[in-house]
């Protein structure tokens, strides 16, 4: 499994340490594809997928974190109990 | 759990008909969370998130419909041994 990433605190707050999503609208995360996470990533970060909050959070970030974090929620697996929950 | 859509077929080509991604770039939908879906979709269809390819299969999609979707999917159990492949 990927080490922690440095920059996973403020992710977590909205999609939880494992990808399991802690607010309503946030998606979950974990187990997704690698690269649609990294496109995603890519995306908020140019402004293509143009959600403010999003684009705040991730900040001018480098592909190399932006790598890391994908990789980290790719690789949790998803926790059934609140699967499907809106 | 949910009646099978009568418009999964299009989406079933990439998502799966349980939502686990059967190409490169798409994303897995099992389990993810309803209110996600409806967004994703909605964005989908009126352009705001511009993917032509997502815009033009969900075409002019009603609620109805599309919550049908969303629901389908979002009711789905992630399997595991596909997780974060890329």
């Amino acid at each position: 499994a990927p080490a922690k990433p440095a920059r996973l605190g403020l992710c977590a707050a909205c999609h939880g340490e494992t990808g399991m999503a802690q607010i309503p609208g946030a998606p979950h995360l974990a187990g997704q594809k690698l690269d649609y996470l990294r496109e995603a990533l890519k995306q908020y970060r140019d402004g293509r997928r143009n959600v403010p909050l999003m684009r705040a959070a991730i900040g001018p970030i480098s592909d190399a974190d932006l790598d890391e974090l994908a990789r980290w929620y790719s690789a949790q697996t998803p926790s059934a109990p609140t699967q499907g929950n809106p």
